[in-house]
């Protein structure tokens, strides 16, 4: 069985884990966001891809619950002495990771490249690339100050400041990366993780010929709801959406998604809002859907394949 | 006394550590080599200005003699995973020193003033800047592999391969930094450091302007030769020399010095020399020339300053 998903950072991770003991490796690939990308003392820094795979290469600290087992911080204590830029903290270990991608970067080599290298290098048999090779930032509408960056809002403001609206700066002349299209078209299942919808999927969709894909693929796209008992488990998507005229519930995601997936599943919390669903036409499927270890991970991939 | 200093890397710095201590330190200004400096993984490196910095603030490991105290190579060992550029070791420490540098560089900050904002980072009292804020790098013609850079040769191939000529690439387009001409024409003392007169010292005299000073203010330029005994102490001035076509000895350095000096301290190993660097129109003063450690750094420091 073919699988493709759409991913953004941390849930998307855990979704792809569970997956990934399922399905032939060989048959899942990741199609990941950029959205969230920066560039940082020169280094080109791809947050989301490096949460994948630093995920399944089992290098995220499992004490901490992110970032990298046995990270240090030497190269930030001298930024931080010198006053350069602090609020994105960058690891010793991860710094390697923008120190490789940068050069290959500076060297020619695309994104989706380097990607692969990385993926290698950390012998994943799983196909993890970025939607686009080209340049895509989602930019950030703040009432207080304007429009800035994801990683300035998420981050350097700890996403705690109202925001009016969501734009992906460059969408609009990005091509999907090589393979991307064809692996939506040929899959047996497409996959959307349950990431942000206004900040980690929809940077995806707005590369054109990928939302397309996924309207004519409708019948075979699930999707699982980030949102549960109203809250999101990590990051602000349960605030944006209210910022964003909707309200914070499966309800809502099912009527953000309703033109590209057939199915959402949603957590067994939200049962009661499964007629909700059904009335924005997409089908609810109730499942536990918090993921907090590598079984209940496998349990949620079963039940995501088991639809459509 | 004002003292201004040319500087290559480690010979500098410890002859720096000498003067310290016996120059005020308002008074103490150190002009140093840039054609070492390099592009690496999108970062900005310049190991003569770090070198000196880092020694003058007592970060460099006295245990090893090289590389900073307490530094580790957690980013390398990802970047050799990646297979990446592993020729030139960056430790995570002096990682946070060239993210600092490129930051600033991007912001349109000159290399001068993000070198000034480093040195009060470390509270040093003396000034240090580059020879020049523009792109200056050496080059080396190496018989095997054609022209190189000088990291190519003096890092990667270890200075094991033989050159027959030095260039210092862009140097005819450069303007001296701010303050460093000045430097040299306010200085009661001018010093040459024992540094590497073929590649750390002559693209200093290559920045139009510099080696114009110099002749005019001969009578007080001091030169301390790196090669005692036919040998350099560290690194490959001796080896240059001869492949250079002159001897590897303190005479050579007189001849090479010689309308740019009126002093040359030789090491008293090399006394015999005298005459022979005296014959260059070069006085020559034989003294201890190696600063094992802070003691006979200041010696030679107060040798340097007794002359002129």
């Amino acid at each position: 069985m073919r699988v493709t998903v759409l991913c953004g950072g941390v849930g998307a991770a855990r979704m792809l884990r569970g997956l990934i003991q399922i399905v032939d490796a060989a048959d899942l690939v990741a199609i990941v966001n950029v959205g969230d990308d920066l560039e940082l003392h020169g280094l080109s820094v791809s947050p989301d891809l490096d949460t994948i795979t630093y995920t399944l290469a089992d290098q995220v600290s499992t004490e901490r619950g992110w970032g990298l087992e046995g990270e240090t911080w030497q190269a930030m204590e001298m930024v931080n002495r010198y006053g350069g830029i602090d609020w994105f903290s960058l690891g010793d270990r991860d710094l390697g990771t923008h120190l490789y991608r940068t050069h290959r970067l500076g060297q020619g080599a695309s994104l989706a490249e380097v990607t692969s290298e990385i993926v290698a290098a950390w012998e994943l048999p799983l196909v993890i690339m970025p939607v686009t090779n080209d340049r895509l930032r989602t930019m950030v509408t703040t009432v207080d100050e304007g429009e800035i960056s994801f990683q300035e809002y998420f981050v350097r403001r700890h996403h705690d400041v109202a925001v009016t609206a969501v734009r992906f700066s460059g969408a609009a002349a990005t091509t999907p990366t090589p393979g991307a299209l064809d692996a939506l078209r040929d899959a047996d299942r497409i996959v959307i993780a349950p990431s942000n919808p206004a900040v980690s999927i929809d940077p995806i969709l707005a590369v054109p010929g990928i939302r397309e894909v996924l309207v004519e693929r409708r019948a075979d796209v699930v999707a699982v709801s980030p949102i549960i008992g109203g809250k999101a488990l990590k990051g602000p998507a349960d605030r944006l959406l209210v910022e964003l005229g909707r309200e914070s519930s499966s309800v809502a995601v099912a009527e953000w998604y309703r033109d590209v997936i057939s199915t959402l599943i949603i957590d067994e919390i939200d049962a009661e809002l499964a007629p909700a669903v059904a009335a924005h036409g997409v089908r609810a499927v109730v499942a536990p859907t918090i993921m907090r270890d590598t079984d209940s991970a496998r349990a949620l991939a079963r039940t995501v394949l088991e639809q459509g």
